[in-house]
Parts: structure tokens; sequence; C-alpha cells
């Protein structure tokens, strides 16, 4: 076949040029987010929000015009091998579930959720429930429907609809198998965990810690962890995250003067995420089959370094010395005082400060809440009431009247972010079933971290995750990898082991 | 008549909405660039030049849609005021100049450049003359096709076609009228002026000048120049430039730790441009007449805040007391001395080097060699000897043989930019004329920029020039803002007065 000749799977390839037209314009999407959040002065913010939305707009008529739909059917009957169908596969979830949506329903939705963000902000300070109610039912009535739409479009439940945004193929029977499991042994867990902690002496590290020097600790950490510096950077911005794009991934942390765990901790975190995106397979980078498989997969990668290798003694050696190089000496610094702060377990009001044993209490109460919400079994003003018999239940707090430290304390549900919570505590448990699967692979693997030997941890998940970007549904992905379905029982024997061990 | 009733202007409207759109995606495009000079880590250039020739691809094809064009020709029917006919004159112009030129053409040439500029680095320090030739003879003759394109289509003379780019309406009449007065002038102006300053004793500010404090005296320079750092930032990049958007102006510099004058007065050039940028009319942002008039008038702001205000006494008195408290007090720090290290003339092979009284005669130079070379008059190869001839003539320079610092110094030509060099110095001639528009205005002027006041220059600029954006032709903005057409006498008054008064 000579290079001017047609393909045998021009449909398919116009789609596959068609992808690589929106990544492009994504890419100037991904920059100008991680510019507004980290470099923008803000009288530019007016303009830049405009010009967001035009970008916006654009791909969302790419992705949604009629010759695209056309395309995939037509490209469905082309003899593609087993990775091309995969990006069909992709490509036909992703068509399904953004043409089930009127664009009037989505640009309703996105300024309801703009106006109750807007005024969440002053009213969790204000502790003002009855307020923010005024703002959040228009909201949860469109995002009600907007599931109702895609959820008789994809054949899945209301809830399921919005999870897939996130989690594509997850069902509330495997959440609620999961979690059920879960909430049978973990309010006692923490219980245990907490009282076998109290017992132990523990020195809160003396600030204050100089900003300059905590962003180079954060470097010489994510150097540790072999982030590339030639294909990314750190910077700061109010709420961390990891952005950019494969080939420049752009992550952020905060600093606070008078404690540096938050950051660096985040940092570890973020560099999770950031090394998934810049091992992503350069192949493929341009096709659907070329990108993360999921938040879900996307958390368990941030969680494999922040809880399961960031909590890990052969990390905590490292991080000591380091930190003595980056404030000197003092005893908080000892490795057995450090590997006691960065595992201390203490049930608290707020999801985010959580610590890895009580977090998923967080994530199973909001899935429970925001599930029977969308499916329409509770209103809105019902959530209070929920919420504070839950925490009782699951944490044994006390959070009656307290709304600011309850159901207003997440930015999800102001901003009409549903389904998303459940991504947090899955990838916490695919974290720890991935470093289950690379023990058996590699029985020596704890003794080379205790000896501040990371590589083969990088190389698993490399061959095993990052390198498969979207190949494979989720569920095929965890098969191939770990050799099962999601089996929270590792995340148990991991706490198991590491807090009673 | 109601908000929803039809306009009398429906295609107007069209026209105009369809301007802010591309107004809203050339601001990503603006972001993504600056973001490429000063952020962007070395792996993630191939991606970022993908993006944004995605981008400008899209726009060219919204620049040159066929609809857009019939829109310009039914508005030019509609009942408009004098301020929409403005719009159009604009959109005209840019329809004819964009329409003119096949896609094909315009993609070989940006090859041809990126090829020949790309050997160009190489070649410029291996003073490689023959070897630059091979790659520039395709991009001139590129470069000669599409200006005899557009030059039929705007029924101009070809180089006229390549300056209206930069330069809209300018004639070579009009160059040659200007610059033709300053041949007459200018050598003698120089050896006189050298001869002057010989017998000044001058001392030479002794390093190293720490780049942190380099910095806050450049951002305290920019305040004091009325910067607004809500609407703005400062950054390092390897080559100094404006960007961003009018809402959110990002400048650049460049530091070094042996000499810090360049990189001051390098920002202070920048600010120039960048409160043009900062002041253009809010209202008409996203039309055609909310843009900047022209490169000779940007270039004109940049140098009344280099030249005309950054040489002035005034400036001086209040830039001595920076410079000690950003370094520490030194001799050299007076201010008699600081004037004299500001405006010392030095002819010398380098362009960018140059004083403001030598300047000039690096532009003519270059205008009558490019022009000549468009016109066909005169082949790549005849440049050096040209060259030669003109900077003994005009600087009494000997260049011979020395082509890194002769035609291969600058990276206008490597990259198939030709038109723009007259901007230069028709900028520093505005400039000029603009302070001496304001001095017959403004009686104290001068009295009140000795006294650290320099409100009255930005308010006359702000009124006569930003605030104007594009609304009149460059021809009309210098008639209304000083009374008469581009006049170099008032170039010839200042230098005489501050270098020989």
């Amino acid at each position: 076949m000579s290079a001017m000749s047609a393909t045998a799977t021009p449909t398919y390839d116009a789609l596959m040029a068609q992808c690589a037209r929106m990544a492009r314009l994504e890419h100037l999407q991904a920059i100008a987010v991680w510019d507004r959040a980290t470099q923008m002065p803000p009288k530019g913010n007016e303009a830049r929000a405009a010009a967001l939305a035009e970008l916006s707009a654009l791909l969302h008529r790419m992705r949604t015009e009629a010759a695209f739909g056309d395309g995939i059917v037509r490209a469905e009957q082309e003899p593609l091998s087993d990775e091309q169908r995969a990006d069909l596969r992709e490509l036909r979830r992703r068509w399904d579930a953004d043409t089930a949506l009127p664009e009037a329903l989505v640009e309703q939705g996105a300024l309801a959720g703009a106006r109750c963000e807007h005024a969440w902000r002053s009213q969790r300070p204000a502790n003002d429930w009855a307020g923010f109610l005024v703002d959040f039912r228009p909201l949860l009535a469109n995002a009600r429907e907007q599931a109702a739409r895609q959820a008789e479009r994809l054949g899945v439940s209301r809830y399921e609809a919005l999870m897939a945004r996130y989690e594509p193929g997850l069902t509330c029977a495997t959440v609620d198998r999961v979690f059920g499991e879960v909430r049978q042994w973990l309010p006692a867990l923490v219980q245990q965990v907490v009282e076998r902690q109290r017992r132990e002496p523990l020195l809160e590290p003396v600030g204050p810690f100089a900003l300059p020097a905590q962003r180079t600790l954060c470097e010489r950490v994510m150097r540790l962890l072999a982030f590339d510096f030639d294909a990314g950077r750190l910077d700061v911005s109010a709420h961390p995250f990891c952005g950019g794009v494969p080939e420049d991934v752009r992550l952020t942390t905060r600093f606070a003067e008078h404690e540096f765990l938050s950051a660096l901790m985040g940092t570890v975190h973020e560099t999770g995420h950031a090394r998934y995106q810049q091992r992503l397979p350069r192949a493929w980078l341009a096709r659907p089959i070329g990108q993360p498989r999921s938040m879900a997969i996307h958390e368990s990668q941030s969680l494999s370094f922040e809880m399961q290798l960031g909590g890990h003694p052969g990390f905590v050696l490292q991080l000591a010395p380091r930190l003595v190089e980056a404030f000197g000496a003092q005893p908080a610094f000892a490795p057995e005082n450090l590997q006691r702060l960065l595992t201390r377990v203490k049930p608290g009001f707020i999801r985010v400060d959580a610590d890895e044993v009580s977090y998923p209490a967080h994530v199973i109460l909001r899935y429970e809440i925001e599930r029977a919400l969308i499916e329409g079994e509770i209103e809105a003003e019902d959530i209070p009431a929920l919420w504070d018999a839950k925490m009782m239940e699951l944490l044994g707090l006390d959070t009656r009247g307290n709304h600011r430290d309850g159901a207003l304390q997440d930015v999800h549900w102001p901003s009409g972010l549903f389904g998303y919570f459940p991504c947090y505590s899955l990838g916490a448990m695919y974290a720890a079933q991935w470093f289950a699967a690379m023990r058996r692979a590699l029985p020596g693997l704890d003794a080379r971290i205790e000896a501040g030997d990371f590589a083969p941890v990088f190389d698993w998940l490399d061959t095993h995750i990052w390198s498969q970007g979207s190949r494979w549904t989720t569920e095929e992905l965890a098969q191939r990898a770990s050799g099962q379905a999601l089996d929270p029982a590792h995340f148990k024997a991991h706490l198991q082991r590491r807090y009673l061990g």
C-alpha cells in the first residue's frame, strides 16, 4: 500500500484526526485553567472566564456534532484492531452521554452551580443552611433532570449516570457491596486504632517553616518520586490540583508557615496524579485509549503515592534527612516520630483533613446521601438529620447544628458535582489492591522500599496502570493488573497491618 | 424599541459578535504564547506548537470564511454610526489582506521561516553567510509572492503590502520623505554628539547586582509608571516582550547579574507598550476599533516611556534613590552620572544595543535593503555589500566580512518578517511629536516631570492615544493628537535639545 492510497478505515482515521484536533484545543484550555489558578491577576478574571466559556462551547459543538456520531456508527463497521475498537468504545460512551443532554439544560445547570457556589462561599462561614437551601434546590433539580436524561440514554440508574462521568461502568451494586463491607468493620477499627495510638508519645514539629525551604523540600521529594521537571512544574494555588497536559504536567500546592506536612503530603498526592499523566502512553496520546482510565484509577495513583508509599517506613526514612536539611534538626524529625505523625488517626468533622483510616467514613456518608438525593428518595432539607445520624454512627461525632463543618464543608454539592465522592475511597482501595499485587509479584518489595529503592513500585504502576491508559475498562484493568475485581479486603488488610500490626 | 426587537444593523451586530468570539480565542492564544516563553518546561514544546497551530488555523478559517466577507459587504449598506463605520474599515482592510493569500502559500512561508530561523541560530555565531543564503532564498521567494498577491489586492506596492501588516496605510513615499530627511542630518549629528560626550566624565556602575533586587527595582519603577499590577505581571523570558490581553498584560524582561540598566530600561520600554494595552477603551475591547492602532504607534508608546520620559532629568531624579535602595549607594548612581549613562551615544554594529541617536541609522539601512529585496531590485547575495556601504556612510563603521554582527544579527529576516523595521524609528519620531504637542498644550510640563509628577504625560497619552484605539487611521490619529502628520523635525529638535543643548 503506498503512502497515498486510502486506508481501509477511513472513518475511524477521520474520527482520530478530529480527536487530535480536540486534544490540541484542550491543551490550551488546560494551560489557561492552570494560569487562572496560579498566575492570573484579579482583573483578568472576567475576560478569562469568557475565553474559557468560548472554548468550552466550541469543544462541546465538536463533541456533539451529528457528523461525529454518524462517524462512530460507520467506523464500527470498519475492519479495526482490538485497540481501535477500544477507541470506539470510549467515543461511543462519551457521545451517548454528551448528546443525551440538551444544551439549554447544561447551561442552566452551569449557571445554577455558579450561583450556588458563589453564595456558598459566604453561607458556609455563616453556618447558613436555610440560605444555602434557596440556591441549592434549583441546582439539585437540574442535576436530577440531567441524571434522568443520561440514565435513560445509558440504560443505568440516575445516580449511576452521574458516577459514569468520573468512573464509567461503575454500578451502585458494586459501590453498595464494597462500602457495605467497609461499613461493617470501619467504625470498630477506627476506635481500636485511636485507643492504641493514645498510648504513643508524639512530638509536633516546631515552626515556623520558611516558605522557600518548604518549596525546595517539595521539589526534592518530587524528584525522589521521579517527577520529570523537564515535563512539568510545581506552583502555588489556593486549591491544590494536578493540571496541564501529559507532556507538560502542572501541579500545585499551597504553603503555610506554621505547618509543612499538609503542603508536603499534598504535593506527594498530586505527584501521584502527575506521574500517571506524565507516563500515559506517548503513542496513543491523541487517541481516546491514551487518556487516564477514570477518576477512581487516578485517585488510586495519588493515594498509592500519598498513602501506600507515603506512609511506608521506607519513605519516612528518606524524608527524615530531607526535613533536617530543609528546616534544621529537631526531635520531631526522628523517623519513628515522623512515622507516627504521618499515620496518626483522629476522627474529625472535615473530610479533606481526615487520615486514611477514617476517610472512607466521610465518603460512605456522602455517597449514601447524594445517591438518595439524586434518586429522589430524599429532599435537600433532609440532609442535616441524615448527616448527623451517619457521623454519629460511623465516627461517633456529634455534628448537630454545625452545618459549616457538616454538609456545607465541601465545594462539590454547591457546584452541582454529584457522583464523584465514591472515587476517592475506591481509589484508596484500588491503591491497596495494587500494592498487594505488587507484593505477590515482588516478594522483596518492602525490603527494597525500606532501602530507599522505589523503582519497583514505579515500574509496576507504569507497566500495569500508567502505560495502559484507557485501553481497558476499569474492571478489565483491575483484573489484568491484580487478577481480580475491586476487593476491599486488601484495604482492610493494609490498615490492619499498618495501624494494628 | 424593546430588548427583543431586531436591531437596524443585524449584519454589523453579527460581525461584532464574531469579532468577540475571535477575541476570546485570541485571549487563550496570547496566554499560551506567554506561558511558552516564561513557564513551559522544554518537553512541552512540541505539544504546545501543535496546540497553537491548531488554534491559528481555526482563527484563520474564522477570519477568511466567505460568510464573514459577505457580512462586511452587507453591513456596509446598513445605517451605521461613524464609529461603527470605523469598525468596518478595519474589518475590510484585514479581510482583503487575509483573503489575498492562498492557505498553501502561507503554510509554505511559515515552514520556510521556521527552517531558516532554526538554521540561522547556528549560522549567526558561525558567521556563515553562504549557509544562510541556502535557507533564506526560498523564504524570500515566498515573501515576494505573498507581497505580490497582497499588493495586487490592496492596490499598493509590494513592500507597502508587507508594511501594511504592521502599519496600515503607510506608503513608501512617506517613509522615503521621513527617512530621507533624517539621512541628511543624522550622520553629522551622531559625530557631533560623540565628540561632545568624549569630554564628559562617566562612571560605570559596579556590580554584581543581585537578581531579586533587580526584579524588585523593576516592579517599583513599573509602579512609578502607573502599571496596574492587578491587571498584569512582570516575568522573565529570553526575549523581552509585552503580551497577554488588555485586561491582563504580561510583560517580560531578562536579568543579568553584571549589568542592570538593560533589564531596567527594557522594562520601562515594555511598560510603555503595557500601559497602552491596559488603557485601551474598555467599551470597545471586543471591537476592531478597540485594538491598538498600529505597530508604529505601539512603538511610539514604548519609546515615549523609554526615551522621551526615561531619558528626562525628572525621571533620572526619581530613579537615583531607587537604585541606591536596590543596590546600595555608589558614585555612579549620582543623578548627573546616571543621566549621562542613560544618554550615552556610541555608534555600534548592533541595532538592539543602539542609543536613540544612532538607532535610526540601523533602521534606515534595513528599510532600504529590504524594500529593494521585496521589490526585486536586488537579490539576497547583494545584501552584504550594501550593508557594508550603508554602515560606513551612516555610522562610519567597517562591517566587511562580519555577517554575524551585520545582516545576520536580527531575527526578522530569518523569520520572514519584512516591513516591520520602519515602525521602530517612526515610533521614535511619533514619540518626539507627542511630547512636542504635550509641551505646547502644557507649558509647565517639564517642571512637573522634574518634580516627579508624570501624571500629565500619562493623561495626555491616555486622552490622545490609548483611549482612541483604532478609532482613526494613523494619519487621522496623528492629526488629532498633534495637529499634523508625522514630521521628523520634532525628533531632530528633541535630539538637539537633549544631546547638544
